[in-house]
């Protein structure tokens, strides 16, 4: 059992603080508006707590659940508040009609987050292939991430495990733009007769 | 039962003609080295047969089993013999270290096929997702594909389904870039822990 600290207060913080939460887990919730994060604290229940942006987060994983165009800005805003925290970068920097993401090969969003973070902090890619519905149904599921740091992922893989999913190390952090274009793979099969309950995974 | 013809005579080629095979299709060998076309259909068995570099394929659905390199200038030789046909585009245009793909968004190697084939053939991309070791092992996969023309991807999905592999539809022939960088999503399961017998999927 740990805290996690998830900045953002929309559709997969709510779906990812639910489900760490129903695992034992104690969940903060930090948003640039108080009154959203209170909302979904006391949503999510149990011991739910709210943080104020810009502080430094109870939790040593902090899922950053902002909008792509912002997540980067958003860390940025926390400065040395960060320092030694895994960031878990959860967006997917989508073109307007999701034919394609509007990020490069060694510039995706977690690598501009890497770049606006303490040096101290790690930086995770998962979640983004992973609609958060089905997150939300809380059945066994597995998890695509990518990272540089080996102890912040092996962290990040114990707390998958806690919360009944399976993780799957996709690689260092270059592979995050893989996976943002496994967001745009997904989007595609969901748009393309999988539906938008159906989940990426490995056989 | 229908006849499918490979262009290639390598690992992949093997693996598809086989299973092809099993499922009682009939299977044509092209490669521009007829002593490898003649090997791999033996290998095959049953009724493979070798045909020949440049002519019209006997099979409506070509699958184009070259390295990604050769893929367009292979399917640019056999000029206006593909007309009508369906061209399924397995390459996987890997980067020195498999970090990335070479290619960029509407220049897939699909697209590039696309580009040089005859305008009444159609181009799908499938089967770049899969180790050829896991097609061979003739257990149910579920196998990505995309392209632009609803018939010709209706064949293919049937062509699936008669091997024993669940179609699933990622969308346009646009689509073929996000199968491609899935293609290194994969390397970078498998080298992290999922192994080279591992196969992406939908739950």
């Amino acid at each position: 059992m740990t805290t996690i600290s998830i900045i953002g207060s929309g559709n997969m913080a709510d779906a990812i603080g639910t489900r760490a939460a129903k695992h034992g887990h104690t969940v903060e919730i930090i948003s640039r508006n108080p009154a959203k994060a209170e909302a979904l604290a006391q949503r999510i229940g149990g011991r739910a707590s709210v943080g104020t942006f810009g502080s430094r987060p109870a939790g040593e994983i902090v899922i950053v659940a902002v909008l792509f165009a912002g997540a980067a800005d958003a860390v940025a805003q926390f400065g040395e508040s960060l320092a030694g925290k895994t960031l878990v970068d959860i967006s997917n920097p989508f073109n307007d009609d999701a034919s394609g993401v509007v990020t490069t090969p060694g510039d995706s969003v977690s690598e501009r987050i890497a770049k606006v973070a303490p040096e101290s902090a790690h930086v995770v890619k998962a979640f983004n292939t992973i609609f958060g519905g089905v997150i939300a149904r809380d059945e066994p599921l597995d998890v695509f991430f990518a990272g540089d740091d080996v102890a912040a992922k092996a962290e990040f893989a114990a707390l998958l495990s806690s919360m009944g999913m399976r993780p799957l190390d996709a690689g260092g952090l270059g592979a995050a733009h893989a996976l943002e274009w496994a967001g745009i793979l997904l989007m595609g099969l969901a748009n393309n007769g999988a539906g938008f309950g159906s989940a990426l995974g490995v056989k």
